[in-house]
């Protein structure tokens, strides 16, 4: 089931997508939803990101480019970080590069939401606190990094997170691709079995450290072959099963002038 | 005014604190709220933290011991970290010490509770944004700090971010100290003008960054004393015009036998 969240007549609505068919719910995705009756065609709505997360959570450095590079000793510590939900845009929106700086980098993810409150899970347990997957690009501003390797300000500016274009509930996030093309030429294409640490570890490794809650959305790191960009290139991040999440690069003095 | 979350017949409740009286409030701090009409009297209720908060970002190593010590240039990228709201507990509940580890840190905060959205706002105009200010304690397990420097899971953990005991909105946050007992004995005690980045910069630069929410709150550093403890000790964080927020450390085994 692909759930969706969008603009029509002015107003936000929620909805299940069904090729160009979009069917209208009210209530609450995590705890009870029920159609409207209400049909949209997709051709007539913005879509939003599918969710405005609780936390976002993101995992550094989890790919490698081929399977004889996967380690036989998982990190102790993962790299994690956090994005703050108001860096979150949906598809078609624009990404605005900071003022000051002309290049920032797309990544191309996977990403997980969570749909149950989740502490101290075990591994073979972490999938039933997972309401689906959608498609992030964890836009990233490397010249913010600290020098003594805090990732925070570089990652949190505001149209950092494009999340979408829906929410897939059925999928298994095990043997998909994670795809990104830049003007149309692909740059990343790896399939997930290439993480590093794989979905099941990341959410038992995290509910040890932190009670996750609907709408926590972990991003579950990127492919290589992501790319510094600049204002006018257009990125598409893709999982087929999933959809395609494409946005355009802009500077913050070209959004200035349009607002 | 002071504001403050509640326990009471088994039902959370707002209130307006006044001496050992508290008046139920309903509505949004933020947008709109009103009396109800009924009274508390504080012994009779357990405090919550004040808020549950949107964002909480912190920030690292932002006091010097002395004021001869303030540099004349401030960094560039300051330190910032984000801490997840699952870690949040008020008053007088437990820290609870991860299992594997025996010590962690507390540090005594000033912390700002934003009120209203706030995007690229320049540094004199911070204080309309500001709703009010609150006690907090950052614990942190550098144990769990990872090498390249990311303090995510370190400073993540449930029960890491005690915030109380009320949130005053009448305070010059620039004439306070903020000072921390342990067992009794006074470990922090300076003042706010100790800060390197002071809250106007902090604020400014965060909107430059991203849109600032009301419920945002930002941990504003701790002073120099910070120690590493363990099970059984207690904390007290105290700013003297807002309130003493205590808590005792305990470890995870006997969290679990007490659940």
């Amino acid at each position: 089931m692909k759930f969706a969240r969008f603009t029509a007549d002015g107003k936000t609505h929620m909805g299940v997508v069904n090729g160009e068919v979009i069917r209208e719910i009210v209530g609450d995705l995590f705890t009870g939803w029920e159609y409207t009756g209400n049909v949209f065609s997709r051709q007539e709505v913005t879509l939003l990101a599918p969710l405005v997360p609780n936390e976002i959570i993101g995992i550094g450095a989890n790919y490698v480019a081929k399977r004889e590079q996967l380690p036989n000793v998982l990190p102790e510590i993962p790299v994690f970080f956090f994005k703050p939900s108001s860096s979150v845009i949906g598809p078609e929106a624009e990404i605005v590069i900071p003022a000051g700086i002309d290049k920032v980098k797309f990544e191309s993810e996977l990403a997980v939401v969570i749909g149950k409150e989740a502490k101290n899970v075990p591994e073979s347990d972490v999938w039933q606190y997972v309401f689906g997957y959608t498609v992030a690009n964890d836009v990233t501003a490397p010249q913010f990094f600290h020098p003594d390797g805090h990732w925070t300000i570089g990652k949190s500016f505001d149209t950092f997170t494009p999340l979408g274009p829906v929410i897939e509930t059925e999928l298994n996030p095990s043997s998909v691709w994670v795809k990104a093309r830049l003007n149309g030429v692909e740059k990343q294409n790896s399939p997930t079995e290439l993480m590093i640490i794989p979905i099941s570890k990341m959410i038992a490794y995290l509910t040890s450290v932190m009670t996750l809650k609907p709408g926590d959305v972990i991003l579950t790191g990127s492919p290589v072959g992501a790319e510094l960009v600049g204002a006018g290139d257009v990125i598409e991040c893709e999982i087929a099963e999933i959809g395609t999440l494409r946005n355009t690069f802009v500077t913050a003095r070209e959004r200035a002038k349009t607002c």
